[in-house]
């Protein structure tokens, strides 16, 4: 049975792959209200200032500022009410000296007015007068044109992920499409002669696909589209096939590479076979997933995950979903949630390698706790029974009980 | 202008609609593989044990482990290799005294094995006989029957938000369908005379829809489904006619109240006119979320969220977010990721209100930065630049430049 020959830190394996990666997927325009959680393809840059017109920040008389210098509670100034300048509308007054017109939060203030009296530093004297009680300087409670957005400011970078702010945002400027980068499609074929669909009932060594599914979620939340190709079995030219569908209908491909070591040599076989440069990295410095594969075909990365499903998910987050967020020149990638907690058990590794440990996290005494599940990683529910992932670096040989680690939670 | 008449806590107003809320929405059944995110409306139960036949969990020989007990390098075990049993297949062989078997990872170890014998610790001397190099202990390199889950276990509770991990388990068990929440609908209707579609070009005093988008994007991050109902003037029964009809067609209400005092009034008075018991909170201590006004409606959550955007996101955040996990009985709902970062500016603030403050983040000679965005609450730019937001809680007055505080990140 051959040995890994090229065993690389995940760091590593991730960075062959990436710096031989071409550039990023074609664009598409979409209408902006549906650009959520989208990768922007284009430096946008504001078509107008914002706010276009001076606005009040609060409810109260729009005045000018220097009629106002020196009242107090004692020596208010005394203005006239002249009107008022309803919402959404253009002031249809300006201001002489000693005038004062309504403003409302949002409003525009009447022409002539540099400042805003807030309501409560006011007394009303009569239908058309009152005294202000405090000074205002000019400017104050309003907010000037351009002063959240100038004209031409870039708004948003290329690659920027956009959120629920962003969307508002760029409809705030009339931004009502917008271009992105085309969602990743990613083929997905699971292999091995004992893998059969979960619709069947297994017979004696046969196990239900798992790694299908779970690969395929943990593509979508990476913002990619899930193609899955169904189970293949244990024959070269069956996953050679299925593999030279995969790169024709998808950008990436990934074989869920079974976990006899026989399964594995073919996948190796596979990859290597459909075109240049072929394989990069065979096995990386890293526990449970060592028996990672990654290719590179005609342009288009291809992976063979380890078919156990513990190992099978943490490597796609140390592999995979780096790379569907390159592909869409993602700036901002989203970062698992990370909390702190204290280790309840020594955690032996091995220094060169990097070991993900599955935690659960309790409290206890006020102070949260992350449990080792050394289950195997061919348990399912070692994966389901975890809140998150301890990581013993690469340069460490394992880590103390009653240590503070930082827990990376699964999403 | 009247005041707030019942500023009450974050904490207790969030509270205050819950406790009063009805159970949770009904349930629907959707395909496993399509339930990533959904929330589980019954417990679900293991229909059988998994794995469901002993395993090898290495590569290497099946074997009755009392033949190789007190096997070493220097006095090596002898057995004899009576086949294997390959991947998927059921065992045709049964083991004798002395004779080993093949054995995959994965597969099913032959009859009469109670160990495997990974390869690395043994000698092929010939083509049926090998040296076994180091003992192995009954059970070991092998996942017994059930080991994983036991027929009966539960292996999700309700009100479960189903992770992919959670759909590989699912599948692994052939559970193809599962019964989920239903997802709340929620309506929007955004209120003002100065608001116009962002499709429109603002006359003066007129600003874009900004608030219907944002509100709209965070209900889909938080597996609900935006219902828009557009734009309202400020005129109290297009304002009520609008909250009936987003009160039929879904499960929850959402005016984005607008900014001026009048138009906040007139909110108040349309949520309080449409069922009992009518409004619960009006105005929370909280900054920039104080005019935020919480009503419940015939069993049905409906919230006026103050009408600037920072504050608008901000508050759905506080009590949205949570009212529509609560009505899915979601367990788990995911908490926003916290990093921690030294504060670069004081930030003041009033013992009895609770404030968020946008921040952005910097490195800075290795340590993490969050410098507070004091930027007027009606800018939506200043929510696109922040990063997170610090949160000062309700019995401080404030946060001292240099503290280490926990920065809430944006989605």
């Amino acid at each position: 049975m051959p040995e890994f020959f090229n065993v690389l830190a995940p760091d590593s394996a991730l960075r062959a792959l990436l710096d031989r990666l071409p550039t990023r997927l074609e664009s598409e325009t979409v209408l902006t209200p549906q650009a959520l959680g989208r990768v922007t393809a284009e430096t946008i840059v504001a078509p107008e200032a914002l706010p276009a017109f001076p606005r009040s920040t609060m409810d109260g008389y729009a005045v000018r500022a220097r009629d106002t210098f020196g009242a107090s509670e004692s020596v208010p100034a005394y203005l006239e009410v002249v009107g008022e300048v309803p919402m959404g509308h253009a002031p249809g007054l300006t201001l002489a000296v000693g005038q004062a017109a309504v403003a409302y939060t949002g409003g525009m203030p009447a022409h002539g007015a540099d400042a805003v009296v807030m309501v409560e530093n006011t007394q009303q004297i009569d239908a058309t007068s009152i005294e202000v009680l405090r000074p205002v300087a000019p400017g104050e409670n309003m907010v000037q044109v351009g002063e959240d957005v100038q004209q031409g400011d870039i708004i948003v970078p290329a690659g920027w992920l956009l959120r629920p702010q962003d969307i508002g945002g760029l409809m705030a400027l009339g931004i009502t499409s917008v271009a992105v980068c085309r969602r990743p499609r990613v083929a997905i074929v699971s292999t091995g002669d004992e893998i059969v669909v979960p619709e069947a009932t297994p017979g004696p060594g046969q196990i239900r696909d798992i790694n299908t599914y779970t690969i395929a979620a943990l593509v979508q939340q990476a913002g990619g589209v899930p193609v899955s190709l169904g189970v293949v079995p244990d024959q070269y030219e069956a996953q050679r096939q299925a593999a030279v569908t995969g790169l024709e209908q998808a950008d990436v491909l990934i074989f869920s590479a079974g976990s006899s070591v026989s399964n594995r040599d073919m996948t190796v076989q596979v990859l290597d076979s459909l075109g240049q440069p072929g394989v990069l990295v065979h096995g990386i410095a890293h526990r449970p997933g060592k028996p990672t594969i990654v290719a590179l075909v005609e342009g288009k990365p291809a992976f063979g995950l380890p078919g156990n499903p513990v190992s099978a998910m943490v490597v796609f987050g140390l592999l995979v979903r780096p790379t569907l967020y390159a592909l869409s020149g993602c700036l901002q990638p989203p970062q698992p949630p990370l909390v702190r907690a204290r280790l309840t058990q020594n955690i032996p590794s091995v220094a060169g390698r990097e070991d993900h440990v599955q935690v659960r996290l309790f409290s206890s005494d006020g102070v949260l706790h992350a449990e080792p599940i050394f289950g195997k990683s061919n348990l399912i529910y070692t994966l389901i029974r975890a809140v998150g992932v301890v990581v013993v670096p690469l340069d460490k040989g394992g880590l103390y009980a009653g240590e503070e680690v930082s827990v990376q939670v699964h999403a």
